[in-house]
């Protein structure tokens, strides 16, 4: 099905387009300006998020709550208005959970609240007992011997800085993708890391852990921070600590899953894409409200106003559901495979997968040429409060395929200061999601999208000037 | 050993004290100043909360913890200056929790988060599967038919106000400690309810239920309060709502336990007692470190500060860290009982068993004779920032018994509007408790027992004019 739908676009890429000016008219701001006063007054995201959770709940990758939640999709979908809606199969690994119990032994018992860490491997059946061996950070346990560490349980009790644009995640990430890894190099049996996240509050937060080329697994958790303050006390009299760590997490076959691809059609220029991305899936502890029902109810939202405009777009708006994002980003590499087989144009990406924070700025990583449209943008969003913002953005982890491939990027900055109090835990549900505040970034996802989607002006490639990120410490 | 020290109590009270005036005296109110700037300077109750938390940890009544508790306190007793430190053998109920599964099976299948509530009985193997029938408040099920309820799993969603003197409580917690019965009565085969609590995060409360004289008991659970939110978005949607509810919860034989009696003996007056009470168990979730690690660190700190000052206390400073308050009050009654039979004597008492909230106000329930003693306790407090108060006070929790044979109180007010945000759940840990802020409590309780423990002015006896509290509504 999916050929098909690009067999159709390549061909309308085919057809000729009007060149018209480079900026944006004031007929098109207006109308921006409407459609951002309209979502403001009246659009309603709450309700897909609140049918998301409630009707599916949690969905990781490969689970049946993953396969709901594409069937939840491709029905909910019938009343938004879209030209066409295809699913894009996608095999994705499939993990279980199990179950985890985590207690320190010696030299005072206490059970301890934690998780397994995503795709990582279970203990043997009778659990695994050893000393700890605490790091403050993975940049410790990395200037650690093999001597120290051999045999041990290493406990990496790196906290995670508090920020509104969310940067403390990608540098506290890092012992979680890598920690295990490196750990296991120097001799580990079993590694403990304080949760990374900003919260006190007794949740501990799971996200994937990868093992270097020809390093051998060990079984990998997170504790919760009042956990990990615990761990932290008894390790500080200096008496040797014990921990018993028993886990059964498991790898499944790899299983089906989808991207969900839903058009509206572009009037001019249909085979122009400006893709809205969000992934479908989340994580198995909670129903996965701000990763990610907020972003799907957003950009779900921002289409529904699009189709129900009086004109349709000149540029085709394309709405991915991406599958995976969590465990693997499968969703957005086969995507993209395809889209580049098939010479697809993707004029710029606009992703949302922060929250459900309050839009701060919008940022862009555009062509230098296509500055002034991003100004243009920026004077339609501040009637909303949101303010600058620089062309440096690398965007989400759904899209940084197509932009590895060069395509330009805009990110509406949700504010993150309390996103990581309750991402990747149990707590992530939908009472945390304020209504106002949704609607507010809908007005601003909807104006900027209706933009790119008539504007003239092409946005241009991805600069090669953005600094990259360090890929250990890239997180989803 | 018990007898012994209430012999030797007896023995002290033949001997004559001289009679003073009815008011503190200058230089006892410049002692209780210097004693509240010391403690507010110098006090350390946080060490000894940390102590608790993390050489004991949960210690649910009739436990492994629980006894490691009172192991814990007589060796941890020690330091603290104290003249005789007995421990009372305690009968109390053991009950153990097990493990529970709640999950909603149809409409849509969503796990939830759940515990069983105290002391309730558990499921046959295979769980309770029916459907749900929801109440908006316990009045509302209360005048429900039995044709409504008879075959279904109850339902109580209320919700709990939030307070600064924590009177929401109360008012909340009867849909627990009745909830369960009354939906009995009218045929339901198991109960949930909405968390008492104000906190929106995914953390069950517990706390006991109990089931009137007759009433058939039926297993009884309490859901974090985005769970109750999910469970009535399904129930709103007018679909038939299916729950499976699973808990091995059971009665153990009762278990042994004691409540230490610490006394710092007074020089002039040894027969009179100032008994300073907060319970030594906690529920089995967490470390219980505001319910009630916080309240013995603030007693015994008190105590420690007195006992190092130059001269005793003209009447015996008691700290009594009671056995079992969560779950039944046991040793409360059983300290009253001997304590009545003694004939002691206890002039007034101080609870601390309110959290670790910053105090606000000092309130109390004497007899009218003793208000301007009040009010010169008042006076030493305001410079803390303490204000005002009323003679109203009811205590709390395991100082009823000896209100209830008409020893006066006071009580210094916590502010309470986050206390139930953590109060009986996993998230009760030590994290969430300010040093500076235990500090400060410190002063309070030390200038006002320092007070108390040497004014010549009896506090009479407590009020009758006090208005009873429902004692439904009572909880602990």
């Amino acid at each position: 099905m999916y050929r098909r739908l690009i067999a159709a676009l390549t061909l309308f890429s085919l057809s000729a387009s009007p060149a018209v000016t480079a900026e944006p008219s004031e007929a098109l701001l207006r109308e921006a300006a409407e459609l951002r006063d309209l979502a403001l007054a009246e659009s309603d995201a709450w309700r897909h998020a609140a049918s998301l959770s409630t009707e599916v709940g949690p969905r990781l990758a490969g689970s049946s709550g993953d396969r709901a939640a594409v069937a939840w999709a491709l029905a909910y979908l019938d009343g938004f208005g879209f030209d066409t809606v295809i699913p894009q199969t996608v095999t994705v690994p499939a993990w279980e959970r199990g179950e985890a119990e985590l207690r320190i032994t010696a030299p005072w018992p206490q059970p301890l609240v934690g998780v397994s860490l995503g795709l990582t491997i279970g203990t043997p059946a009778d659990g695994i007992e050893a000393p700890v061996v605490r790091f403050e950070s993975l940049a410790a346990l990395e200037a650690a011997t093999s001597a120290m560490v051999r045999g041990h349980i290493v406990f990496i009790d790196e906290k995670m800085e508090r920020t509104r644009d969310g940067s403390g995640y990608s540098a506290a990430v890092a012992k979680r993708s890598r920690g295990p890894s490196v750990a296991s190099e120097r001799g580990a049996v079993a590694t403990v890391i304080r949760s990374v996240g900003t919260s006190s509050e007794r949740f501990a937060y799971t996200g994937t852990t990868r093992f270097a080329e020809g390093v051998r697994p060990i079984p990998a958790f997170a504790l919760a921070a009042p956990d990990a303050d615990m761990l932290a006390r008894q390790v500080a009299t200096g008496r040797d600590v014990l921990l018993h760590l028993y886990s059964t997490a498991r790898q499944l076959p790899p299983a089906r899953s989808a991207n969900i691809i839903a058009d509206i059609q572009g009037a001019t220029h249909p085979e122009e894409i400006v893709i809205l991305g969000a992934h479908l899936d989340s994580w198995d502890l909670s129903t996965g409200a701000q990763d990610n029902a907020t972003g799907v109810a957003i950009v779900l939202e921002v289409a529904r106003l699009i189709a129900a405009r009086e004109r349709a777009p000149a540029r085709t708006v394309r709405v991915v559901l991406y599958a995976n994002e969590e465990a693997g980003l499968d969703g957005s590499r086969a995507y993209t495979a395809a889209a580049l087989e098939a010479g697809l144009r993707h004029v710029i990406g606009l992703e949302a997968d922060a929250g459900a924070g309050r839009v701060y700025a919008l940022n862009s990583g555009v062509g230098e040429e296509a500055l002034p449209v991003v100004e243009a943008m920026r004077g339609v969003l501040a009637p909303l409060g949101i303010a600058g913002g620089d062309n440096a953005t690398r965007g989400g982890a759904d899209l940084s395929t197509l932009r590895d491939a060069g395509m330009p990027l805009l990110r509406l900055e949700h504010d993150m200061s309390t996103y990581f109090d309750v991402h990747h835990t149990v707590n992530d549900t939908l009472d945390k999601v304020d209504p106002e505040t949704l609607r507010h970034a809908v007005a601003a996802y909807a104006a900027v999208t209706w933009i790119a989607a008539n504007v003239e002006e092409d946005f241009g490639a991805y600069p090669e000037t953005v600094p990259p990120v360090d890929p250990a410490a890239s997180g989803n």
